[in-house]
């Protein structure tokens, strides 16, 4: 079992921490210390080790940070935590900030005293994150201070850094060999007068030397650093215990093995332009670089994009993923249906039988995310993960909401589908009718190449505003393969303007929420292609999205009289394919399920 | 009548005038000077003493500009205009250049010697584009020098700038007085830390001091520059003959009146910081500011949006506008009905009798823009304007595309109809109904508070996208209430992120052009409103349109197959109001038209 469902909140231990920290603040004549979520990496996962955050305040959301004042602490948090940090910090010694509506640097200024010095550990924070929190405390007298990590100093039975093997990721599925891979961001780097680029983000070295690792579960990477000149040839930082010869030979001459204490003067010794992503890379190593005179250039990590347009083969890898899947999700969606309408299970026996199902293809590596499983209510929690403690019986008359996803070696996937349990409000059923539309509008739509995801993203939500309803997240987010679920920089979002390109995978995934009701998203993947030529249409290049998500969509859920007739005709010919491509992978009880689920509307 | 249809075109004096303005080079020690289209102002229509470009090069277009170095010249023009140039410029003197594509700075680093010391008006560029070339500059010794105008020394018959009277524009129809508009601006540049504001715009300073003019036709504007300071006192530099006693008294005496000869004395005078929009302020101004060492603040100018959103009684008077102008486009489109399939008219014929409908109503103050009226292939010109040079017989069993608009003392309208004339083909009726679909998207979409143009502008694509189809501009522009009929900063557009805002009006205007063939547009202008809560709806504030244009949308070009009920169902309901509120003011003979051009489909 991949995914857990303790509730690991700790509140009890915040006060003794923040004891221990603010006597590290008095050892080192420092006033305040910033203790992010971030890890060196700034990925979505951390390792154990790297969960200072939680460690010392309780808190254990994926995003956030604390702020430790001699007199106050503040654990900065988003919308989605209001309600959870409550629940898992002690209140007398935490007050919760709303961020990012109050920033770091507006909180300090209002809340330290002019001439207060406040550290942070310059491997935790991004050049971006720094230099925005010092422009709002220019003339303030209080000064941002990178220092040793004193929550390091004080965690006496922090985890060990996990120690997985990087492993070797073969061009059978990468599509493409580390050395054309180099090569060409070679090229890129010679192009645009870079002299070397420096690799921060684990899925970014990944995807260039093709190999995987086990150090996040989650997302298949190695934690490791690399930097990559305008030859081609790659150095990786890498403890040696997740080296092995398979690796050595995989990576081959062209790519050098250090040590991750190496990084450093290996930093100094590189040659600029150097190219760094700000919104990635931390701090630390725009400091190194300056002490060494070298010239910095800040960028895009051309690497992200190239990593985001997937090859044939990746795509033919990731296709065959999803079918897998698209098998397990059906085994799953037929026995909740078997359920009947009231079922006498919770939230976390879906939970573990989803995952059943996907373990049985007995190639399922890693979940790709924890699932989100919410009934009734619950659904409405946009971010929902269940635990011991808010665990609950699946509410009947309602909807299931269940977003999940797998890691398999050949691809990556996500999947949302929303369920009537029992006989759902009339209400429900609209809004799922209205959230289908928008996801059928963004399936079956056509644009001019070179638009982007905020072109696409209104087509999602004009069913959902002509009712007065919307959803408050975006459209879509990139995905991988075999490797982040969520991925840049292509996205189907109001505030992206990356054009799409063939090769990226997307997920499809409007939604509509009712706090305290009912949630609904329905989340399919789908990849961007050219359209072929529409007679009569005119000459210029169109783009579509191919479907990758293969599983029933809940007929009881759709009032058909909202459905225009192109719509109902994609429904259909879409069950008709999940049946034709399923079926005959699916146990039979399953295809009995199937052909009902799939029958026409 | 208000249009000209000659074409004013005069190759022959290029060369002659070229060889006058060289002359004037060697005089002044320059290497080159610049001629562009603009006038101090930076607006869409310029008056006869500023039409330089079209003096010395012949060409007519509304953009552009030459360079004219000692041994070539250019004329930069844009894609509309790439074969009018060839017409209007002599070719052995001027060479046409692909511009924006190629830009100034470029083609100077390219054409002009290192050295090389080139003139231009500082009066007639932005800030913006003088920085963007000397920044493209950099490093090749050309310099731009600011100097006289070297065309305005060799024109000797330039005519004299116009002298219309600025004429008050009364509360009534203003909804505001100028004073309580300038107070409001005062309050923002307080608010903002600005001490003053230039106004080189004339609509904006029109709006500021609730006044209008004669000077530009089409713009019901007189040319003049202000000051606004933050305590809501006025300067206007304006040419004494255009001020007459009623004038002086509807600005009162918070407005200080002076010659445009005092504009540099009164600027060198201001408190800093300045608030200047770079955008369209003449870097005469920041040169004229840094000398007297006074701080410059770029940014908008508050104006600008302030003027976009309309009042009760601005939205009262357009909209009773726009039925006056619906019933004379009315008229004027029975009026062809009646020409029956094969009518024997010209382009020019039609122009005239829709201007002459105009006028019929007593209260035509201009024509908001010269009238685009192109009949088959010449309606797939996107800015066609017809001359006796182009003006052909109407084609049968093709289209009529005709986008025209009215200046009246209450509001500015602007309308395009795309009529069937004889039997079209099949193709432009599947076009127009495509058309039609996204037109009606846009006039009935709802969306949240707080979206930009940029987030509606796919509303009105989708089904030609699907269709394989699109159009090269945008959906909208914003409309001013009798002002100009292009204003900003609101805009239904790809690349605008302006929040639409209640009391905004803009066109919604879609259209398709098959190269050689037939163009169609179908163009309303509509109002943002606040729209009312739907049962079932959340609680979030939502956005509508509500209609402004009225006139019947011709139904033969409709296939109603592609419609859908709801798409059907708001053409119906538009044609039952377009019935209701022109019939009674129609002729009988119009009367009859319209019953049978607004029946139900």
């Amino acid at each position: 079992m991949f995914q857990s469902f303790e509730a690991t909140t700790t509140p009890q231990t915040g006060g003794p921490r923040l004891a221990l920290l603010r006597a590290e603040l008095d050892r080192d004549g420092l006033d305040g210390f910033i203790v992010p979520r971030a890890d060196a990496h700034q990925g979505e996962y951390v390792a154990d080790c790297d969960k200072r955050l939680s460690w010392l305040t309780g808190f254990t959301g994926s995003a956030g940070f604390c702020v430790a004042l001699k007199d106050q602490a503040a654990v900065f948090i988003d919308g989605r935590y209001k309600l959870q940090v409550r629940d898992q910090v002690d209140l007398e010694y935490f007050t919760p900030v709303d961020w990012p509506k109050t920033k770091l640097g507006d909180w300090l200024a209002e809340n330290a005293a002019s001439g207060a010095v406040i550290g942070f550990d310059p491997w935790l924070h991004t050049k971006g994150e720094i230099d925005a929190a010092e422009a709002r405390l220019k003339g303030t007298g209080i000064i941002l201070k990178p220092c040793d990590n004193l929550v390091d100093r004080i965690w006496a039975d922090r985890p060990a850094p996990p120690k997985g093997l990087m492993l070797p990721y073969g061009v059978e599925l990468a599509g493409k060999s580390s050395a054309d891979k180099r090569a060409d961001i070679a090229a890129e780097l010679e192009k645009s007068g870079h002299k070397s680029l420096v690799l921060t983000q684990p899925d970014a070295i990944a995807w260039a030397l093709n190999t995987r690792g086990t150090d996040l579960g989650q997302t298949p990477v190695a934690l490791a650093f690399a930097t990559l000149d305008d030859t081609g040839h790659a150095t990786l930082f890498i403890d040696p215990a997740k080296v092995d010869d398979a690796l050595r030979q995989h990576l081959g001459n062209d790519v050098t093995l250090q040590t991750p204490d190496e990084f450093g003067a290996a930093i100094d010794g590189l040659s600029g332009p150097v190219l760094v992503d700000a919104s990635t890379a931390p701090v630390w190593l725009d400091a190194r670089l300056k002490a060494a005179e070298t010239e910095v250039a800040y960028g895009a990590d051309p690497i992200l994009l190239a990593k985001a347009v997937k090859n044939p083969v990746e795509l033919a890898g990731t296709t065959e993923a999803h079918l897998r899947d698209g098998v397990a999700v059906s085994e799953f969606l037929a026995w909740v249906a078997s359920l009947g309408p009231a079922p006498t299970i919770t939230e976390i026996d879906v939970v573990k039988k989803l995952e059943a199902f996907r373990a049985a293809t007995g190639l399922l590596k890693h979940i790709s995310f924890d699932t989100i499983c919410g009934t009734g209510p619950n659904g409405a929690i946009m971010h929902y993960r269940v635990t011991d403690q808010t665990n609950r019986p699946i509410e009947p008359d309602n909807l299931l909401l269940v977003d999940s996803g797998a890691q398999y070696l050949d691809g990556t996937t996500d999947i949302t589908r929303t369920m009537a349990i029992g006989t759902p409000p009339t209400e429900a059923v609209r809004a799922f009718t209205l959230v289908l539309k928008g996801m059928i509008s963004v399936s079956k739509a056509r644009f001019p190449k070179g638009l982007a995801g905020r072109d696409i993203d209104p087509l999602a939500r004009t069913a959902l505003w002509q009712a007065g309803l919307d959803f408050d997240h975006g459209t879509g987010h990139g995905v991988g393969v075999y490797l982040s679920v969520h991925e840049g920089p292509q996205r189907i979002s109001r505030v992206s303007d990356v054009p799409l390109q063939e090769g990226m995978i997307l997920s499809n995934e409007p939604g509509y929420y009712k706090p305290g009701a009912f949630g609904i998203r329905i989340e399919n993947l789908i990849v961007v292609e050219p359209a072929p030529r529409i007679a009569g249409g005119d000459d210029r290049p169109m783009m579509q999205f191919r479907t990758l998500t293969y599983a029933p969509i809940d007929r009881a859920l759709i009032d058909i009289d909202l459905l225009t007739g192109p719509e109902r005709d994609w429904l259909n010919a879409y069950h008709k394919d999940v049946s034709q491509k399923l079926r005959n992978r699916c146990t039979p009880e399953t295809q009995i399920w199937l052909d009902q689920a799939c029958a026409p509307i």
